[in-house]
């Protein structure tokens, strides 16, 4: 089977397994593990944040931003789409009482106009404006990448109105990638960012936060209360701090992936792909063919090839470092194969 | 002045002032006060539901509402002007920890497909939806009424999901009064359902909430954690029920106030109603004018006329029993000066 | 019927009845009703304190002023039998999410060692200590009154750490009278406090808030979160108003009427009277008896004496305005007849 | 240095770290990760109970039972001295909104008329009764355990009044190692339970919630929510399955460790140990003594010991498999000579 449900699904290789049984580990509620604190300063340096911290998942990453940043009652604003509001079981609400300000977007950038607008004033009927959240890449927006005007200017409207802003980086090195950035000329647009190690980069477990000193300082405590203080994280952080190292700059091979992808799957007639491909996602409309949204991922499970469907009527193709060139051939033809039948 | 900045301005009469006086009351914690049961008794026979309960705003039904339908993580749909995203501080995240799918609507009609759409499947990612919201009449719709056809369609589709609906009817009386009908017309394509006892019906405090027998049961659990627990409440509910029973066939007066105020405004050249006034409310959007939305606050002030800034760019005109004829004719008076400067 | 189950079954009379009817009223949200001002001002000038707000209830009240005070995972170090803590529906921990320490007491007086060994240090396992709170009088510790040496030994203890203090005085006066000192002698060793116009006062609705000023500010935010905004609140706070003013000086009256009571049961030889009665509540321990308190309280019943059933084992007699002199003659009589039973 | 300040220091051994680099893994969001539906499965017979879920420590562990178990408004009667109620950040109340009905106790073992006494009746005024928690073996309580008989009877409590019981069992193995029983002697008379692999089982990170298979499916969700939905988590539950086979039998041997620095202590005349030693902790109050606790522990460091100050006033030696009879003979070596100084 070729996997391309997401890049979750990616599996430590041999390397980050002997790093794993291998990692110098100690008590991390205590500190005190040196595996751990080596990749919090690797990753605040890397994104040129003052402090960073390692989370089990983005959700526990997002989540603890959100209770770190706001106060109950606090509303942030944030795309329509956004992976905190769509995939994360209401847990901004639930932990922290705080409201999600929901926008129309484009490829996951919102009118700013509209952003500006939606800031609160000052009176006793509305919630206060506590949060700006941008999700760069922007999965349900197929993968798209924020561009960095676009940032800069939502950051400047932001630092006007003193409102923290987060990004949601699950994905960051995918954007890195496809802007042929580092890293940090996009995070210098926020205030606060999460991203993963456990998926195009290929660790097993693992996310980052990172930003201020005293927000880590919250965040920390916060981590503890989600559950999220490990006793010997080492294990995790060491294969996460070589993938973070050694694997970013294979991302990009990810991406040519899914161009071709997108380009076999554009031959078909009653299917559309919405998007420009810029990363790993590939996000094709099936609802003006003839077949479900179920029909088609069983058609191509027959074959090999396992797909997730992805909101209404669409099916979601992630390319990842454990699909090989080869295994793309193979879901070309595939592709080919259905598109004729 | 003339006052038009809300219905809730309005000031109790000499008949109301009386009641209040002379009200048989007792202590309603323990549900003893006479004139408290027997507004809820009538209240629950005019909407048709099982019974009812005395709360002492609309925010206070609105919350207990929320409170004693959801559980924390469920989702509720609502419309993204809905009094409830917009003025209630975000009380429904902070105090009942859910989260808001706000969608856009027309005149607070949503789109019915994309209500549809947005009911959540059974996913470990997804909050569930837990209640669908309607206001009517809708405030930021510019006192717009639900047509009986919309509300039927949407209640025979959340039955169909199994989703409970409530309606913030904090205007439900110029609703029915405008589409000429008994309440119980619009009350029965919904589940629960909050109104006013003091904004157009001009009693002095409180609102009410009616629904099923156990939805009222938890809802007056959750009005005692609110502080809503009163004790000698028949002074409110006295007067409450009388407004209710005798001012409700004086609202289609205040309607026909707003269409003069509207046709006057409609003689000028730099302003847009974009709304069909159905009800007691005006909002017309100053925008293309030459003036902000400030500047023309503080000149009808100046001619004895308050009115609100409302949205971005408009103003707020809100017709109440407390505004006679002649005062209308005033305001007319003013528009035209206003309007020829 | 002579009904000493509460304090709060109290009915306003005419005089009140009157404010009532002829009160000078605007809406209260805007700030703008007249009687509602009169009463704010009064109280913080009464109880020496920058600010006050109307609040619905003593538990709007109070849970205000939680939400004012404190952030989520805040603790509140009080005494285990508060009213807070027993009888508001764990709100504290739903609306405002902080933790109850909660600790022994003597007839509410907490061991002031373990109150400081009960301040958490900063720890990442810990919440933070938030709030001190106490009771005065204490309804559980059989309204007690705390001594102003304890309290002001307490305010000194919290003052050292940095962490307010609030009182939920419910029946404040009742304690300014038993001590028999101005009520800002007690409040000036607390930050803010909740007391009652509805319990011995005999208004027939409301409470107030007071504190410094940007803690009331909060204060009336949250207010209208919880509903207790209210539109023409003056008819309420007008009697309010007068109830504070001149029905204070008659509450020594029912704390005699309480002496008698107690005098009277302390011939009964199967009951012990575990406190020393200060104000107007007695609880009399029937667990010695060969009576359960269900049926103690029906034995008073058919003889025209209403109580309640009180903590474990116990009845409570509660004194009030409405209960005469004559009435206290008849209860006596009553008591001297079951206890030769 | 020998490392006793607690068990969650112990490090990884050759095996696990082996097992760790070998582990067969797959997406557990996805439930796919063969590894820990294999630790899944074996639990859920081990404590016998329907189902279980890996989560990454204990603190999650409880905050899902709690979530999972409770409703907002919900209280939860625990002893005073739990886990839970002291080192968990009040999560329980800002996460889950219950209030901790918080009890004296013996070594863990609450008195169960007050345990009854504390189970509330039906009230408007009162929360309910949701949750009854225990804690086995009892941290604070110096590594007690729980008797067979008093849970039984807590037990059957809580099932007359269809009260669910949750067990803190984060040393749940040290508790059957001391009684000499199978886990699911104990585990019998609880509805859940959660245990650490992370303790003195040597795993690097993790812990286990068993109960039926509805509230592990709620409890599966809210692990998401929290963040604990890892990625190849088979990383670390294969060290974890192995460290549950393998190491439960060699707790007896760190508990007769703790007997001998008990034994040793006891030589110091200005110290007393209040707690019969069970398992792995020994809590020695050196509060007779002339030097304060901080002194203490630095006098031990300075020696090569390190141990925590825990309470007021006391130090807590805690054994486990990392150190060995060798570092045991040398430590009480370094107890005498401090004794002796």
């Amino acid at each position: 089977m070729i996997d391309l449900r997401s890049d979750t699904v990616t599996k430590p290789n041999e390397t980050l397994r002997r790093l794993m049984a291998e990692a110098d580990v100690g008590d991390d509620v205590y500190g005190e593990d040196p595996s751990v604190n080596e990749l919090e300063r690797y990753v605040a340096e890397l994104v040129q944040k003052e402090s960073s911290l390692f989370v089990t998942s983005g959700t526990q990453g997002n989540q603890a931003a959100i209770l770190a940043h706001t106060r109950p009652g606090d509303e942030i604003i944030m795309d329509r789409d956004a992976h905190v509001f769509i995939y994360e079981g209401a847990a901004m609400s639930v932990f922290a009482g705080v409201q999600a300000m929901s926008l129309p977007h484009t490829n996951g950038e919102m009118n700013l106009d509209e952003v500006e607008r939606s800031i609160r004033s000052d009176d006793i009927h509305f919630p206060e404006t506590g949060l700006i959240w941008l999700e760069n890449t922007h999965n349900r927006g197929g993968g798209a990448v924020l561009s960095l005007s676009y940032m800069k200017e939502l950051y400047t409207l932001a630092q006007r109105y003193e409102i923290p802003v987060h990004m949601d980086g699950a994905r960051l090195f995918n954007a890195a990638a496809s802007l042929q950035v580092e890293p940090s000329e996009i995070t210098q647009y926020v205030d606060t960012v999460q991203f993963c190690l456990s998926k195009g980069l290929g660790a097993p477990v693992g996310s980052m936060l990172a930003g201020p000193a005293p927000f880590i300082k919250r965040a920390r405590k916060v981590r503890k209360m989600l559950g999220g203080g490990l006793r010997q994280a080492g294990v995790l952080a060491a294969p996460g701090l070589y993938a973070l190292k050694h694997h970013r700059e294979q991302l990009h091979v990810d991406h040519q992936h899914a161009q071709k992808i997108a380009e076999a799957l554009r031959t078909w007639t009653d299917l559309t792909i919405d998007h420009e491909v810029q990363t790993n996602i590939v996000v094709a409309n099936v609802a003006p063919s003839k077949r479900s949204v179920h029909e088609w991922v069983d058609l191509f499970e027959e074959k090999g090839v396992r797909i997730i469907p992805y909101k209404a009527g669409s099916l979601r193709f992630t390319t990842n470092r454990d699909v090989s060139k080869e295994d793309i051939e193979q879901v070309i033809k595939v592709i080919q194969e259905l598109g004729a039948s």
